[in-house]
């Protein structure tokens, strides 16, 4: 599998740092280190904002400002380093943010995950914008209260999605200013050392495991078009075109998705995609010649362009696509804004993609157990100094075991102490914190099967004891676990609504944390995908789940500078086996795991639990022996390591 | 006070109907007869609709169809007689609906609580459209869809408001329809025995209950103005009103209120209300002229013109606010559509006000417990056949003893049986059924007092023995209450958010109720209020709790023809006492709950509570105890009541 190969030009390189380095525990700094920083210096030179002023002034478009946002064209969460252009332009490698640059001013806006990081990362030519505190404007508002009013603000309208520019130019006219979308970007222009877009091989996505196959996920999607009345739509999300047509690659770190449009008209489907023939196999391009017409990856511009001289309606996702496709299909007035529906089918998965993650997930649950159970060995007998690079890379191994490996799901986290309660830290290969048995362990990974996509947090303490505040907040948010876990509902629910009860059991302590409770999870591709989810975001409000579904459970609390605790499990949507009624006349939902790796049983606060939360987990840790234990007979180490974690508490 | 008198008025008939009607247990029929019944025939004469198809065809306006809402000019929920437009027009006296009439058909559209009601008091004239049936329309999409396209839809633009307007009108625009509003109602117009509005006397509001003057409420809302950038603002909502002067009356049914109009101009206020001298104490006219100024109901109009004139602008509250005062305000561009400041400052009580709560709440639960205890010991012995009206007039008479006392705040619902599973059931005082003591008994009442208001819902089971279902149900009826009562959130958290928490204990059984689960209750005001409220509105959705709001606290489960459950306390929200950490740095809130009166025992499976309901159960009782007992020393039937049905479970 090409995403495999991907993937392992990504392996961590096991060289550990120099000596003196590593007899120190390197604590926070080493968790604002991520694999994108090893492409850009930490303080950029100012000669890329020297070239970038230049580059504006010199535009046709006269630009008086120009936003760079940290998305691609296809609103990617996770970007190939050709499209880092935030990245690059400011030196700050978080994964969100958005720069803002005129003649006069440079500022970089994020969130209250990446103060630290980016105050370290930008140079003193640029102003850090701290979102959520007090009196910082959003960079839309900064656009509109600090630049001067009847400004010309520059947008590289590809990577703007259409909801956005629309919110955006609407407030900067009520100040006289102009959203002006250029037509070369001008970060490209001036970055010479620019990386070429990937086109890493594309491959079938087996229909064993697809459980659909190309011609009919189309067909339905004509009958979708067909009875709203559209004559087409433009699937720009790389995982939906990944999904429609049953395909893999390896274009974006940790995603098995390649770069490509999609446009699916009543007659016929035209994938868009750079160098087809040298990146698919012939008997692959065959097969996809009955359905699809292949054509280069830039002529989609043309071809819009034409479908808009033919008046034809086009149905458009505002959140998803950019502001491009619908210039190029004649302006607002000529599509449908609508909901996906392509999105909202993938979510919902089919017999053959439920079974793939269930087989998944019982195979990594043996390779990450096989993991803790040797770091556990090796931490508690003191046999060796571990780094949390070390940790990253074992754990890689173990899941590397099994054939039907492809790669990580997203960058490892593994974080010891401190380190857990940065949320989104990823250890360096070269630069992390030595392990430290007496503290907190936080590990949330993830692995892409060709049968399914995984996502598991756990935390454990390997040696000493606990406080009674860390086992206290373990235990509440266990209890926030098992709250999602066992939760039942009628159809119409959505993670909106979930989302307080997950944190309930936190919040009765006056504990919370700040982050969402579950994201949906790709079969086999993103590991993040809508349109659902758990938690307080509005958009979650408007997806009820359904059957099918498959959704992260993942609550935690993390006490700033001590530890991170957060204990994950994925779920699917099904119907509630132990409700025994049927108010209203439908069948209510619940949740099943599929996860199974033991919590432990060193952190609870057992005066804490009730008698349904010790019959839960005695009840979860049965389950996990039991799918587990078959897979691992010759196994000693970790069998023993499952039995002491899972004894009944 | 003239409340009391209104009430008194209402008082119900004890003479009972005849003895054949005696005999027979009335079940459902008799539910769906309410007080506003007796206003109208069962069947409207059809000259009605024949006079108002002229008027139409007279009207300058030469429209198609008209639209007949419930609601009156000020948005109120419950209205005065001279308001009941649809209810005239068309017969159905349900509290919900609206109907539309063109010169080919006669529609009524109401939801599921009033279908088998509506399909009684229609007559053949009248299609009956059931609302939230598949493909059964709404009134706009009928509008719409089944009228001809290029309709003229005439409306009274004072019964409509602001947003309701301004979608419909878009809407119709859809189908080349036009929304046309009417110069003077063709209802009213052939609506000869029209009743005049109501014009009750208007006395003072304590300030020792109000809290806080109007010279202070009048200059905050003035701040709000100034930092807003406003020149003025209309209050329109009766209970605002009343709330922003310190006013009370009693021109609505239930409802401590009085007609009238406040405009709040940064200089001056401007009350517009009929026969202020007649209305009022000269004491209490003497008192407002310092601060306002009287004006007679109608002058409104007028004034608002000159204010348009004068190019001023307005902050007007789109969902309460009528299209007629946005018109005489020269138009939607002229004006601020904002949320109404009035309503969120009224809904976060001040200490006296909350004060008032809690003293109003310890006498109410003395005057319910009273009455209970009556009720229970006249069932259990046997002593007299009763009906549900004469539990409404003991209830009544029980409440009545208190000098303080001034009317119930709403229809009581006393339902034997079958009659609890009518969520809006009152018992008619002509024709109620027996309450059957073996069967169970739903209670909701409440009151106003001169210091607050009340609303209770109690459900016993006198005599026999229940089944286990219903124990099932009232337990987990109960479990639901618990979490509710016992949450704990962050600042920031909405009703919308907890009303999942409260449903997940029936939920888990499959079982749920088709009602939000709780309101805001107004001090010595409406006993539902907003904006806050605990349910799936959107519109709870977007007002967190604040500390000094009060809610009621009342889940339910309804078994069609068998029996009804809920159990109701009112809520204040309050600083959490039992979160021990701060997370976030700010104090998480909880509820403090005033309602004091005996859960009874009889109904619960303990089987299914664990140690925490137990806890909370045997302390609520403990503390009934605490509250009622020393109001009660001579009583010793309700002490023994008290006792039996707080004995430790």
């Amino acid at each position: 599998m090409s995403f495999k190969i991907e993937q392992d030009n990504l392996t961590y390189n096991t060289a550990r740092p120099c000596l003196s380095l590593k007899k120190k525990i390197m604590r926070r700094s080493a968790g604002l280190l991520n694999s994108l920083k090893r492409t850009f210096s930490t303080h950029v030179s100012d000669n890329r904002l020297d070239a970038l002023r230049q580059a504006m002034t010199s535009s046709t478009e006269k630009i008086d400002a120009f936003v760079i946002p940290s998305e691609d064209a296809h609103q990617s969460e996770y970007t190939a380093e050709c499209d880092n252009r935030r990245a690059w332009i400011s030196g700050f490698t978080g994964s969100a943010g958005c720069a803002v640059v005129s003649q006069d001013c440079a500022a970089l806006f994020t969130d209250g995950r990446y103060f630290l990081q980016a105050s370290q990362e930008l140079s003193s030519d640029w102003q850090l914008m701290k979102q959520g505190m007090p009196k910082v404007p959003t960079w839309q508002e900064y656009l509109v209260k600090n630049l001067p009013k009847g400004s010309r603000i520059g947008i590289d309208p590809a990577l703007m999605t259409i909801d956005n520019a629309t919110a955006l130019e609407k407030e900067l006219a009520s100040v006289g200013s102009q959203l002006v979308p250029v037509q070369e970007n001008p970060v490209d222009r001036v970055r010479k050392d620019r990386p070429k877009r990937p086109t890493h091989p594309i491959y079938r996505h087996n229909l064993k495991y697809a459980g659909k196959n190309r011609e009919s996920k189309l067909h339905d999607l004509r009958v979708t078009l067909t009875q709203r009345g559209y004559d087409g739509t433009v699937v720009s999300a790389l995982d939906e075109i990944a999904w429609l047509l049953n395909l893999r690659g390896s274009d974006i770190h940790c995603c098995p998705i390649f770069f490509a449009y999609c446009v699916v008209s009543r007659e016929d489907t035209v994938l868009y995609v750079a160098n087809a023939d040298e990146r698919m196999s012939s008997e692959l391009r065959a097969e996809l010649d009955a359905h699809v017409q292949i054509k280069p990856y830039d002529s989609i511009w043309d071809d819009l362009k034409h479908q808009n001289a033919s008046n034809r309606r086009f149905m458009i996702d505002p959140t998803l696509t950019n502001l491009s496709i619908v210039q190029a299909l004649g302006g607002q007035d000529k599509v449908g804004l609508e909901p996906s529906p392509v999105a909202l089918t993938k979510a919902i998965k089919n017999e053959a993609e439920l079974n793939g993650m269930r087989e998944a997930h019982k195979r990594d649950g043996v390779a990450v157990s096989k993991h803790f159970a040797w770091l556990s060995d090796q931490l508690r007998n003191k046999r060796e100094r571990l780094y949390e690079a070390d940790a990253v890379q074992h754990l890689e191994d173990m899941r590397r075991q099994h054939d039907t490996y492809v790669g990580i799901s997203f960058d490892t986290i593994a974080a010891t102490g401190p380190n857990g309660a940065i949320i989104h830290y990823n250890p360096s290969p070269t630069h992390s914190a030595i392990i430290d048995p007496q503290q907190m362990y936080l590990c949330d990974s993830g692995a892409h099967y060709i049968d399914g996509t995984t996502d598991i947090t756990r935390t454990y303490l390997f040696d000493g004891k606990p406080t009674d505040f860390q086992k206290r907040a373990f235990t509440r948010v266990m209890q926030s676990h098992i709250a999602v876990d066992t939760a039942t509902f009628p159809p119409g629910v959505t993670g909106y609504q979930l989302d307080s009860i997950a944190r309930q059991p936190l919040w009765k302590d006056g504990l919370d944390y700040r982050h969402g409770t579950g994201h949906g999870v790709g079969a086999y591709l993103n590991v993040h995908e809508g349109p659902h989810g758990i938690g307080s975001r509005q958009a979650y409000s408007k997806v009820p789940f359904k059957q099918g579904m498959v959704v992260t459970n993942e609550p935690g609390y993390y006490q700033d500078g001590e530890f991170g605790i957060r204990l994950e499990n994925v779920l699917i949507v099904n119907e509630s086996k132990t409700a025994p009624y049927h108010f209203g006349g439908h069948n209510y939902l619940g949740f099943e795991h599929v996860t199974f790796v033991p919590f432990g049983r060193r952190l609870f606060d057992t005066s804490l639990l009730n008698e349904a939360d010790r019959t839960w987990i005695n009840s979860y840790h049965q389950e996990c022996r039991r799918v587990l234990e078959p897979q691992l007979v010759n196994d000693s180490r970790t069998l023993k390591w499952i039995e002491e974690e899972t004894e009944p508490i």
